[in-house]
């Protein structure tokens, strides 16, 4: 079986990247980008067990870091400006993520049920990063003053 | 001796009403606004007393709050367009305190030593966040369209 073409997408790439920089205890090494990734992918029955309400723990939380860090880095490789993500969550799982470049703000997200944080499948997940990718980029392109601030 | 007449003024005013806000006990019923807002104010010698590196406690992270909930109350009542405040802090008292109107970021203030926030004074403090306000309300004036989505 040939490997998915997914893995070879810049994306892809990067998520892999930022889960590696967090492997402090190199748990990773050695294991496929599939692997590496897997914790993001929920399927229906794998959700289903998630408690509706819950406390979101370290490991999602900096899941959660991971996606908006890897679209920030997209961002920069296409804009060629700093991109500066912020993820603001309270204790019970609710907050916003913000990408800002320069005064503009590109990627605006409200969080909810953070403990529930994951997607159907890793292309999925790179459909969301696309949308707020071209969101991000066509709004820099409008206001290229305000991003360039 | 008359009260000073900044304890008149619209930000010091939503300065008392946002720390009152936090008085869940009712510490603060009867007291002026001199005193509520009294840990504000860090003279020399106050400050001198805080260790240089520590974590700030809740109350200081609230105060913090405060400060920036109140800017963006004033930035609202000025532009008459939702302003949304955001105070991001790492347990060692670094981060980022961000208000947003529309997709414009109006206030972009990196903080450290949040263990030490405070002002020489509330008229010090008032001039901060006059400054603050000029700077975010000029920059809605320039970018209406950003400030509007």
């Amino acid at each position: 079986m040939s490997p998915d073409p997914i893995l070879d997408t810049d994306f892809i790439k990067e998520m892999s990247r930022q889960m590696r920089a967090l492997d402090t205890y190199g748990t990773y090494a050695g294991k496929s980008t599939t692997e590496v990734l897997a914790p993001f992918v929920l399927t229906k029955e794998r959700k289903a067990d998630i408690p509706l309400v819950g406390d979101p723990d370290e490991e999602t939380v900096a899941r959660v870091k991971a996606f908006y860090n890897a679209i920030a880095v997209l961002i920069e490789k296409e804009c060629k400006l700093l991109a500066v993500p912020l993820v603001h969550l309270t204790h019970e799982g609710f907050g916003r993520a913000l990408i800002t470049v320069g005064k503009l703000v590109t990627v605006d997200k409200t969080l909810r049920d953070v403990h529930r944080f994951g997607f159907a499948s890793l292309s999925k997940m790179k459909d969301e990063a696309d949308k707020l990718l071209a969101v991000a980029i066509e709004r820099i392109g409008q206001h290229s003053a305000v991003a360039g601030m």
